[in-house]
């Protein structure tokens, strides 16, 4: 009785890894829970227990692996802040296994709602929040124009990154970032006498 | 002999208008060759002769439907002619059938390197040229910041529309591209005295 929440933990581990190692080795188009069950050496009604469909698995496996380092610093310049966790994120997008695997699970959102749904709610919507924080703190500070809308930050900046991941699939570089940072800065419109 | 091209031509049609119509009755996941070649009362190899992946046939398919509107006007005024195109842009992502397909067709791309590269080539390359093309001619009558990367542009301009689509499923309205074209033009820094 007392070691069966770490067997169950194990156990939970296993699948996982076993989504993440088979959507690396076939494809993702060819995992399925039948699949994942005998690479993990489980029966796959352990696996349907757990969870109801391919997608919702692959979301916790995906949402396992470490991405840490997407929290700002505050170090009182908000352009050095965010370049740091903007640069962060193209390194991860930019890499194996992290940037296929999430590449797959946002294809896997277009076609599941629920997938859709538990990745912004588990994922986008803390980094919005935490983008948000920071760039409170910088407008405070006199680091923003007072009419920027910080709300629409965090959808301008990573919006770009994105669009390269899953449309162009052009890298994200770490001289990608610098431009789009300076470009969105700057703005437009020609800077006219204040 | 003289009408086969066109007996052809309409077969063609008749096989992507069944796989859009079964896209949206079934859902893209359970879209297949054989399912399409059955609705469109052809033989399966007919659509493989064509088609070598339902990905491919769905990129066809998608793409086959009308999406004018997406070339900028030239009315001398930049902000309003990006607005036009935006606006059309965000109608048809945001309302059936196309948005959905399309979002379809760029969850299949996730998956389908050979999708990705052509949704690319026929669909985002022209628009970026398009964009291009009209930013320069601002920049030559100084309604952009000299130091502007009109490269970067359309990606800055449709990648927050990209990202509600894919990643977050909020309503991309015409209020939401008023707000991102003002943010993108005035720029999240503090105007400096020039």
């Amino acid at each position: 009785m007392t070691d069966h929440p770490t067997r169950t933990d194990d156990r939970t581990k296993t699948i996982m890894r076993a989504a993440l190692d088979l959507a690396r080795e076939l494809g993702y188009a060819k995992l399925t829970i039948e699949a994942v069950a005998a690479r993990a050496g489980v029966g796959k009604h352990t696996v349907y227990r757990r969870w109801p469909s391919r997608g919702l698995l692959f979301l916790d496996a995906v949402l396992s692996l470490n991405t840490s380092g997407l929290n700002h610093p505050d170090t009182g310049d908000i352009v050095a802040d965010l370049r740091v966790v903007m640069t962060r994120a193209a390194d991860l997008l930019g890499q194996p296994p992290w940037g296929p695997l999430y590449q797959d699970l946002i294809g896997e959102a277009q076609h599941d709602p629920e997938v859709a749904a538990a990745l912004s709610r588990r994922f986008i919507e803390p980094q919005t929040a935490d983008t948000l924080s920071r760039l409170k703190t910088a407008k405070e500070q006199g680091q923003l124009a007072p009419d920027f809308d910080p709300e629409l930050a965090f959808e301008i900046l990573s919006g770009p990154l994105y669009f390269r991941l899953l449309i162009t699939q052009q890298p994200v570089t770490h001289d990608y970032i610098d431009r789009v940072l300076q470009a969105v800065f700057s703005g437009m419109a020609p800077r006219t006498q204040a």
